[in-house]
């Protein structure tokens, strides 16, 4: 007796056109039966954001063959929103991996990655999620290292499926990985520095860059193990309650 | 002796225009020095999306009398990375408050709302954050219950300070609450319908509209408050680390 292949939505946040995601597309075609739906143009940095302002598209591409894709004109949540009910009409894929992402997402990164808000989405919609990201923010990155890890994660969660309400975020070293640590999220943030600048206009503008301070020396963190050369993994919740805080709270005898 | 007066920062996700953000600097005005940094246009929604890929602009704008008043031209996490970085250059606000939304942030909302997110950009400035919201999307919302709780809530966060990485969710009710309750986020997730429709050119579009579904029967939750009548108020973390799930997946002896 054969077992039916798993259905896997493939998304990301680079946009369809990415390295990272064909990568991923290549590996997961091993595994089982493929779906992408994935941004028609870049959408790093774009955190859970939704599309509710303006009309969103979603075409048929035949970019690798064999390969069911789609492109969509919104955030990377929008596209695992419309594969839910557009594509799979509420069948559900049996797993959601996103990215990879070029550039790593450990640490606070969590927040601000589309890469990882999609998979955020699709534990939402009940779906075994897993975000992929490499550290290595160039379009040529070298992925190879990261091939059998991609194969080993998925298959290890569709085998054994993820408590409700948790995913998995997981970074890989940029060079050849000694392993696997199971990490906790770093404590860290980024000092913004504003690049100010004029217009032909006269009127002033910035753009937004950034270093991540890494406030944590915690050696159970992503940050440590990536910086020790491990792939990190961190089982990642959307429950955002900072439940031991409660009691305080209550402490405090609100009234009006 | 006098006290020196707090610095408020004051954010919001619907744009500098909105009655609800109008609602918030009137109240904070009673307490201390307010300075404002809000889009130039509606960013509902958002979640904590960040602007890279084009340049920002922030204005002095002065909509209100004797207001000190900034638009921004990013998102709302932007505005509180402008505000931190280019008006108080380093300095931190006493206090940063975004809102009053117009539209509840109880569950799983937490993640798409521009409002939330403004608030966990400011805390994790380790400023210390409050985000409001009411339970009505009219432009015309009644926020007059609001006010007392506004003054009150952002007076105990300024006299108590809140634990290092965490926040406060406030939820109001559409009319008079009866108090005050320290909640937990419900479980919950949005059921889409998207209105698929056809352009003049003949392309198929849709429209992303969504009817939220509560999972969660817990009566320590903000949905639940919010039922009965209550404000309810969520401490709020970005530690997004699945804890409880590390031990599990520490057994699974991954292997590449």
């Amino acid at each position: 007796m054969t077992k039916k292949k798993p259905t896997i939505l493939v998304v990301n946040d680079d946009g369809i056109t990415a390295p990272g995601i064909k990568v991923l597309i290549e590996e997961m075609q091993k595994i089982g039966h493929v779906v992408v739906v994935a941004p028609d143009s870049p959408q790093s940095g774009m955190g859970h954001a939704i599309t509710i302002g303006r009309p969103l598209r979603l075409d048929r591409i035949d970019l690798y063959e064999g390969v069911e894709m789609y492109k969509c004109s919104g955030t990377p949540v929008d596209c695992v929103k419309l594969a839910v009910n557009k594509i799979f009409k509420g069948r559900k894929p049996d797993v959601c991996v996103s990215g990879i992402n070029h550039g790593l997402n450990h640490s606070i990164n969590v927040l601000y990655s589309g890469t990882m808000s999609a998979a955020v989405e699709g534990a939402i919609e009940g779906i075994p999620s897993i975000g992929f990201s490499l550290d290595n923010f160039d379009y040529d990155a070298d992925f190879s290292h990261c091939r059998s890890y991609l194969v080993s994660i998925t298959k290890q969660v569709l085998a054994n499926g993820l408590p409700k309400g948790s995913l998995l975020n997981v970074n890989f070293p940029k060079d050849e990985a000694k392993g696997i640590k199971i990490c906790r999220q770093a404590g860290g943030h980024y000092v913004e520095e504003f690049d100010e600048r004029v217009d032909p206009r006269d009127r002033d503008y910035y753009w937004m860059t950034g270093r991540f301070e890494l406030e944590d020396r915690g050696e159970d963190t992503d940050s440590y193990a990536l910086s020790k050369g491990y792939v990190a993994i961190v089982p990642t919740q959307f429950d955002m309650t900072a439940h031991h805080v409660i009691p305080e709270l209550n402490s405090w005898g609100f009234d009006s």
